[in-house]
């Protein structure tokens, strides 16, 4: 698989700065394409993830979308098989739920996220995805 | 302009079905991706607009966001400027503000579609983009 083919099929909306937080494994990037506030009630945001990259066990309580829109990614809740997610995908996390997404080992992973009913509060963020629960995911 | 080739590099969500309701001038076709429901409040849809196609002016009592995907649009609010569209463009359009969307007469168009607040009811649809205002915007 070409990996820098695959990004670029992806870019549609920009692919933002490098994200610096300890919530993932690997390199991935996020663009705020509408922030959070009173009006909209709607944060939208593009993420990228480089092949091997995705975050940690996390929960939104009031839910979030994610709209894949290109290379091939991983979603996984607890206590349930991953799903693997390619450009089209819609997928709807209940608020609570916990989960975790991110790309699969060799290919690039974009979507774009919609926190939902973000009057709810913040992302809970829990324990990494480990190398060894990853690697076991194929 | 080449307008098929527009229309394939779009597709990322499917076209959906034919919109046959009184709001739209021309041809467009939506795809629900997200109903409306009690949990995530967050409905969101696909719309493609064939050259020349518009909705009619209308409000959104809640607001709405755009998020084009493909081919070259126009967004207009009420006693302002035409904006001319492409992919990787974010539109948020204020609750109750009068507005129309749809394609450039040479172009196909795509957008993802998302209705903020939708608790706070329905769109309020309103008179047609005549061929008057839309040959004038050029």
């Amino acid at each position: 698989m070409n990996k820098s083919k695959n990004l670029s099929e992806s870019v549609i909306f920009p692919k933002g700065e490098k994200i610096t937080n300890d919530y993932f494994i690997g390199t991935a990037w996020i663009e705020m394409l509408v922030s959070n506030d009173s009006i909209f009630n709607c944060p939208i945001y593009n993420v990228t993830f480089e092949p091997g990259a995705r975050n940690n066990w996390h929960k939104h309580p009031g839910g979030q979308i994610l709209l894949i829109t290109g290379g091939e990614g991983y979603y996984q809740e607890e206590g349930k098989p991953v799903q693997v997610l390619h450009a089209g995908d819609v997928v709807k996390i209940n608020p609570a739920v916990k989960h975790w997404h991110g790309a699969t080992p060799d290919s690039w992973f974009t979507h774009i996220g919609i926190t939902t009913n973000p009057q709810k509060g913040d992302a809970e963020w829990l324990e990494p995805v480990t190398d060894e629960e990853y690697s076991n995911l194929k």
